[in-house]
């Protein structure tokens, strides 16, 4: 695999620049070196932060995204730039959760992906929302998330 | 989304005013944001506690909800005050469990819903409570629960 | 669910008469307030005690009960007594195992029944005894036990 | 040891009757069957609950009490029907959890004694409040309490 | 403990306005329910991020922070807000975690205060920091924090 | 069950003798209490010490042997014996982990066998070998093992 | 070390018979091998049961014993069949592990001896007794017995 | 199993000779000494190296490769050597991890094979890649791979 | 703190030059922002390797770093790129982990300083070296470094 | 620090022997390269085996050794082969750990050392040994080993 499939690229490398809202990020995106082979990335992405609609607090959740991809990957710096710019975003968490998986379909056309978001608790009762995109292809192996249970105190 | 979707509701924002009993308890609810996606919302409500209808004694529970939203999604605060109503309530473990899901299939109409209790020992045996509406909907994911499992001492 | 589906029974809220053996031992059952439905009910009991049959000294194990009612519930009261009836009982760890089983599905006829025996070493080998009475019927949510493996030392 | 010293106990025994509130709860106690030796006594309660003294929503902590008995030692049903007692009692999570300790010095006049205060997450930040009488009385052993850290998710 | 003692607060019950740095954040405090009681107040504060103030991309750490109080506590909405108004503060941890300590230092004159700062990993090292007033005072407990340690993968 | 079924047996309850090999190792067996019933028996056996045949150093496994009884089930301190004599008997790791399994199958006759063999690292890197004897028959429930993945340092 | 100071042992070796009571047990002991040594020996008794004294219920243990030894070491056979004869023996917690410490004291005059009694929850709370019989002798190291806290559910 | 299988092999046993590259890398295979059953060798190799291609950084990952040999067995000092090869070879870590694995493919002629891909954070965000030839042979049992998930901190 | 400490720093921000060696790599430093304060700064280094200086083979380690800082923090990039700069040097465990101690003592002038260097297992054994400049300085807050001890399999 | 510190050694890198007894193996010692610096190495083994010198059979231990070098770091290949030579060798636990504790202060003059012997369970009771030559040395750093308790099972 050669370093030309990065060519086109605008962030990785490039100054830092933060976009400013979901809307205003770019996720990029470069060929699928395996193509037609079956197989996972997943992230993990433990520092993700968004506001809530309704308050403008803050909350806070640990995501992990899984896909198999089609013809493209998503470019990872890019990927962190467009979660990082949730920042100042409001959004439910049912929302947000599945609202970053569809963005994700429509920029990467996947074969398959899922999303798992872990959010912190409020009221004492934290959420998490699981969404995939269908049943998992034949033959792919996609473990568990492996997440911890939240076990309150004690 | 727009927060439009929560303007009829009468507890979220509003001052808490607990429900006496789970009869007087109103679960509010909030149209699907993403309606025909096979998603799954799971709450971890650690801080569960009722009566034993024989003794009138305390009893304590670790639940979790799981449900794949049809048009409706709970409310969270709502939610949260209908659990928080059983704390005068007698109830026996199995019932009481069971009882809750079906409150919410009722009220909510989820494609899918269940729940397990993670009831604490009562002489020296815990008792642990699972139901489903029914088979896991094709293509949803539903990760394990993933509560640690009693182990007495040592 | 009213109190009334307890009045016949002996040992709940009366003094604790400890039956000497498992065949003294009375196991009480209650009607299901969910009958039709298809849920779980776990007992985790860890601290189960019988007799080797072959030397007479203690064996000890980790319980864990699964079923899924049918018409009855079984009295929990009722479920310690019985258990605690092996303390002076030989049996043979897969006998005894198996046998408790083979008891409750007699006296609950269940819809479906499984146990995990998890017995401490002997020779530095611990026994695990797992038996359930068929497929786990169609629809029903039965989840791991989750005892953790036996590990040694280090 | 013989039984004798449970003689003029109320409430080991007899019918349960659940203190309305910590002022009516009776803190029984027996005489120390090793007075004049320096040994400790730990109760884990994790199924403590009292109110918020602001907004009147039920607050949940994982108690635990270590104490090095004197003349006496306290009759654990009467312990367990004290902590029960504040389920009606609005408390802050410091006055709360330095007052039971107080409590208990009062009526035990212990060699010394120690609480810990585990809470609830309120805000996304749980509260634990750690209180002793003064130093570990020398050769005494008390090991940690060895309660999990909160971690949030993830 | 009467509810007076948070008569003159502007932050708790009222409607929650976000200080925009943490210079504009007000640490309020209320008088020590137990003044002369030497014991140890915690905070697990999970959901913290500033910015790096060199690029300005968002660092987050799990802060814990330990106080004995003198005569006042910090009431925990108010240290919610001033934790959250380095939301949009440029600090470096070393600085920021001590910085944060140093504040309440001013503002309640604790007998004693530590903080735990756990950042998250950048270039695959984290870093911790770890402040405290001086040597804990004589007779108080204070409990390790326990916070796991980073373990990379595996 | 009668203890008679065991009155065939040489080594248990008789003075122990080693075997030299797992040639000459005897594994005895008794006739299964449950026949006909589909059960599993699992041993877990951290204390398992054999030889390289290129080198001659000791080998370590943690081996974890599961089954479903035929007509016999297998006399533990016999299985004791044999997993003993692999002490001196050099064999690699694949081989010697699926030759007790062999082994096994050609005693017992069992329904169904599988055995998990956990090798400590050689050169950094440890080996697991998993086999069984074909499908897991209908209706018996077989736990995963849980045996911890190895983790390296950190 | 020669097998000779095992000759006079009455227990070791021969066939089992289990006191009936603490009282008829016999704690052997053999010469210390390393007399003159400050080194601690630790036993786990994690199957350990007593009765009740007041209902005749049985109550479970995990027990950890450490010592220094003197003249002598406990024979592990004669020790196991001691715990063992707690079996029909009524004993308070606190009674009974300070009790097995001040016996064995007595038997071994160890230089130092220590007992942690971890005791299965009774009414939701169990009891942990922890006592030395002074402090640590100066050298000597003593690792903390690291047994897990009791968690209840979640 | 005789040692005559090892006896083409050029590296077991030999001086130790460090390939530079992943191509100048030989994998050695012996003979299946179970051809024709199913079995599944695991090897976890959590001392992984190779470079960014971009950058030249190192970067690190926990491997776990499983397979079903057909014919051969990869000779594990030459997959350890091929491993370490990477060491100084530039590799995204999607391509990195699915070539190996279409390496192994190559030279073993698996019936089945899977790699587990577990690397360190960069940006935070740690990338997992999963890959399997297949669905899992019929019959064969393949555990899970079990490496926890990452957790940040707290 | 101004940005401008960091005025004169060469790596930080600018093109990642690896150094070749730990000779040639330059261990920057910034002023300290609290001076005459003490406390903790810990670094967790989980992606450490050298190489073995007999065989030549890579060996692996974590490392914990931990100082009390006097006049200088080290610039971590730096710090990473030292670290880094062992890839190919030749080093024995225990002159490898304290060297790494003594260079850091000489450029940053620290109050105190320790490391502890857990290296992956060779020949099935894995060392462990900890290192400190001298005792704790008082009234500082020195917490364990919590890294899991080795436990093989099982 | 030179590799000609290990001219003179016999086992390392060269053919291995392994000795048949303790007796005859030969501990190997290099020059410590940080002499006067006072360190702490550990030695964790899991692999360890000897004799119970009354039955003949097969005892197993995890150890740990920890000590501070004066003149000699041990060899680690010759500690090894050392520990290995106890495979046919009968001692009891508490004779064997504080035996190699004392062969290792004869052969390398160490300034402090100890051990941590971690048997396997016999009679379903493992026992600890620990012990060290004495008190702490000042100012060097001595983690605690860390290794998990037994816990039977559940
Ligand atoms: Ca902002
Ligand atoms: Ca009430
Ligand atoms: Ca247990
Ligand atoms: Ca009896
Ligand atoms: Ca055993
Ligand atoms: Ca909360
Ligand atoms: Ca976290
Ligand atoms: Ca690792
Ligand atoms: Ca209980
Ligand atoms: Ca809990
Ligand atoms: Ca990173
Ligand atoms: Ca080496
Ligand atoms: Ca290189
Ligand atoms: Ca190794
Ligand atoms: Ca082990
Ligand atoms: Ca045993």
């Amino acid at each position: 695999m050669s370093r030309s499939i990065y060519e086109g690229l605008t962030q990785l490398g490039g100054a830092t620049v933060q976009p400013a809202s979901p809307e205003e990020a770019v996720l990029e995106r470069v060929p699928n070196p395996h193509p037609g082979t079956g197989y996972l990335v997943r992230f993990a992405a433990p520092e993700f932060t968004s506001l809530c609609p309704i308050t403008g607090q803050p909350d806070f959740a640990h995501l992990v995204i899984d896909y198999v991809p089609g013809d493209w990957l998503v470019e990872s710096k890019s990927l962190k730039l467009y979660l990082t710019s949730f920042r100042d975003h409001g959004a439910f968490h049912e929302a947000c959760t599945v609202g970053i998986a569809k963005r994700l379909e429509t920029e990467l056309k996947p074969v398959w992906l899922r999303i798992g978001g872990y959010w912190y608790p409020r009221g004492g009762i934290p959420i998490d929302v699981f969404y995939q995109t269908g049943p998992v292809p034949d033959g792919v192996w996609v473990p568990d998330q492996g997440v911890a249970a939240y076990r309150g105190r004690g």
